[in-house]
């Protein structure tokens, strides 16, 4: 690749606790000529509230809009007219810091932006704290150990396709919660699980909340949120 | 709990890299009264060398010093001693961080310190970068995305358990390889998606590795490292 052009890191911000930043995210954002981040029509953005105390002033900010309502390939339309202005910065030999919830590879709509890139710009991927091992040490809940499974399976998918997949021994994550949380409870109830679910929300930001699950009574769920649940943890409640 | 005792934290130094530690744990080793960390009989700690350049030169340190060919009850037994070390240390109003590869509940040793402390001290967690997020970054593979499935399956178990779960679209990572490493790669074989698997070792440390695991011929593999495989990855070898 020619050696002129930038480098387009994609950059895990982690959780949501700014503390929760890794070093090399922390200096990259710090150095970055451009600052790229997903945000909604009227310029919110998780991701950069999280690094917000490490974007400089000076810095050339870029805000990926993207319409909630958007189907995949209104979605992918977005996110190509954004590697197409990522693609001139990269061109005039700047280095773009893409901030990503999370971790960038795990679930990010960086993805979208790596495909676009990866075959002729120079992308490296910062990895990032995940939600799930946030929500593991907020709920003070081990996640795994010695030869224990982790299943990390969204709730958007069928019910009978998520009960296929709690058939083992071992800790699953049901994230993107959203409107699929009653579905995800009933399936809980129905397998005799509920007392072995913990339920987390907003994990290590000022207003996260985390209870056993059979203590969620209000029967609705953000998006960022999750159920942990593990047929060995039945002992959650007493 | 009674005020005048100290903290135990529970630190992810995550997956090698010393600049993927989260600004929270830097803090918190910088500030500690008594670091430990798992050891070798002879000393030696990656969880340690990672976070060294964190660590003061005054700090009292406790190397919990495990024989890695320990059966659980042995292990259990050394975390025991390990744990009332660490009492004591709390006793006396001292903040113990206890530092752990990756993150401290993913598959961390961790979890039995944690479960002997829980009920008797205040001990917080704090999330790290895990090695899945690292081989992914590494080996420039994205995880998951829109509905998949992530699985993450200790080679340890035995092979019709490791085959079952290899039944569905997403990304399976198969960690802990070591001497499970032929076993793992003939199923695959079997189950025609040896081209669709990467392999990767010591994501992010100086000697790390990273290959289509057609190119892996060593028959080898180290404890840290592992297979990220995922059925619609067809074309990784192309």
């Amino acid at each position: 690749m020619n050696p002129n052009l930038g480098t387009c890191y994609g950059i895990g911000v982690g959780p949501g606790d700014p503390e929760l930043i890794t070093l090399k995210a922390k200096r990259l954002i710090e150095n970055a000529d451009v600052i790229a981040y997903p945000a909604t029509q009227t310029g919110e953005s998780m991701a950069r509230q999280i690094a917000s105390q490490y974007i400089k002033e000076s810095v050339h900010e870029y805000p990926i809009k993207i319409d909630m309502s958007s189907n995949a390939v209104q979605l992918d339309d977005a996110y190509a007219v954004a590697a197409t202005a990522i693609n001139k910065f990269l061109e005039k030999g700047q280095n773009v810091a893409v901030l990503c919830e999370g971790d960038p590879f795990f679930y990010g709509s960086f993805i979208y932006i790596f495909s676009k890139l990866k075959t002729t710009y120079h992308v490296e991927v910062v990895p990032g704290v995940s939600s799930i091992m946030a929500c593991g040490a907020v709920s003070q809940q081990p996640l795994t150990s010695h030869n224990d499974i982790l299943k990390v399976i969204p709730a958007t998918l069928d019910k009978d396709r998520i009960k296929h997949q709690l058939d083992h021994q071992g800790t699953t994550a049901i994230i993107k919660l959203g409107r699929h949380f009653q579905k995800v409870k009933g399936l809980l109830d129905e397998l005799d699980l509920l007392d072995c679910a913990s339920y987390i929300e907003r994990a290590t930001l000022p207003n996260q909340k985390q209870m056993p699950l059979t203590n969620h009574d209000s029967g609705k769920a953000p998006y960022f949120s999750m159920i942990l649940v593990n047929p060995s943890w039945k002992q959650i409640n007493e």
